[in-house]
């Protein structure tokens, strides 16, 4: 789904990843992930796609909502075990939605 | 592949849509605009993943080198295809990125 954010600034969070060969419960912690970031305060959306290359842009509302998703205890585990099993490679990108405009129904 | 971007400041566009049934050339359009956004100024890469909900992200130096290449001619037709027979719906978001890091070969 496209996600519904509100009109800008907000900001983005753009999470680009490459996997292992290793499952070990990835995709369940992908989702249950993508369920702990809704419940955050200052959460505006996601949109995550795969073929590959991985990419997944999560909506936030500030930087420091951005900074306390980062810091949350289950992610932090998450985030460990990434880098330890799950990604061969990732690159983070903190930007700030300037201007929007699209097309169809979102 | 993961896009290897300078140092930020830099410009993100985050391009989300999701596809019409219609192929109709499609996929060697979307070929051909990444490598002419390749050859124009200021781009600096693109990452991009579908599986149902499709997301392309190109950066670029400047908002100048965005607004040159939305008004590129060959760019333009493209567009017009996309709203009239590939896309049911899109979101174009420009964002300024002010901080990235990231982990592996990139």
């Amino acid at each position: 789904m496209i996600a519904s954010t509100p009109r800008p600034p907000y900001y983005a969070v753009i999470f680009t990843s490459l996997r292992t060969d290793v499952d070990a419960g990835y995709g369940e912690m992908a989702e249950r992930m993508i369920a702990l970031a809704r419940e955050q305060a200052g959460f505006l959306g996601v949109e995550s796609a795969r073929d590959g290359l991985g990419i997944t842009v999560s909506y936030w509302s500030s930087l420091e909502a951005i900074r306390a998703w980062k810091a949350h205890a289950e992610h932090l585990v998450a985030q460990e075990r990434g880098r330890a099993e799950w990604y061969t490679a990732f690159k983070t990108r903190i930007a700030l939605v300037e201007r929007d405009y699209g097309f169809g129904e979102l």
